[in-house]
């Protein structure tokens, strides 16, 4: 008995190996090249792969504004899910405002690609609201094509 | 940098063995025997130890009342330290309003005793202040004098 009412979801077929887009999900140097869609861009990627462990960056625009976000990993199953959110600090401190929790999941489609889903699960139909407001279908749609071009690199 | 302005503890040394009190807390029919200062009681204890497990109880009044609780463990390090949060169920689903994370901690005392923290941390002031004024420090304290009994007494 699940409500996804105040979910947004991405779900889509990558042409890329799962292994790849995976490694490009959780390896910093790899996650600041697509994480945003451009012109903004990522800096400073923390991700320590554990229930608890940190998962921070900074975003930046392109007229020099500067958003740090914290979070932390809540679930980790290598090359297959990944969960975060913004609702703790490490130390399960928590953070503000919890806004959202993100699942995100990797399953091989054959003949190298993968079936990819981005699932981004509010507290409150407002913070969903203001998430898609925010541009959640673009954004998320074209950092998913930036993740499939670096994967596709490799 | 931990800001502590939200938190609520109880901060005890109790004189019972730290692995009886890890019992206590983590054993359903145990936990339903000190959980809720009498005359209240608990039923219905699931507890699921690891990240994202169940952790839920139905809290009972002595008028009848009945209150479901449902969260999730965060962190289990067996023997030492439970963390769980009420704001998420299972599948990492964001709860209607987060309202706590509990990081509960035994460490060995010496001579059969054991030092016990049970550290309420809160989204908001409006939340702690809540907590404390449900009666936070007299509700924790008697259940801990129930769980100190019950673990003397496995």
């Amino acid at each position: 008995m699940k409500d996804v009412t105040n979910d947004l979801v991405l779900d889509r077929i990558l042409n890329a190996e799962r292994n790849r887009l995976w490694r490009c999900w959780t390896e910093p140097k790899l996650l600041e090249q697509w994480f945003c869609p451009k012109p903004w861009h990522v800096t400073d990627a923390v991700l320590d792969l554990r229930p608890g462990g940190e998962f921070s960056t900074v975003m930046h625009g392109p007229e020099g504004e500067e958003f740090p976000n914290t979070g932390v990993c809540l679930e980790v199953v290598a090359g297959r899910k990944l969960v975060f959110t913004d609702a703790f600090t490490p130390g399960w401190r928590p953070s503000g405002r919890p806004f959202m929790v993100a699942d995100v999941s990797f399953e091989d489609a054959g003949e190298g690609r993968t079936h990819y889903v981005a699932r981004a699960m509010h507290w409150t139909e407002e913070a969903r609201k203001e998430h898609e407001a925010m541009g959640f279908h673009e954004g998320w749609g074209k950092a998913a094509d930036q993740l499939e071009d670096l994967a596709k690199s490799l």
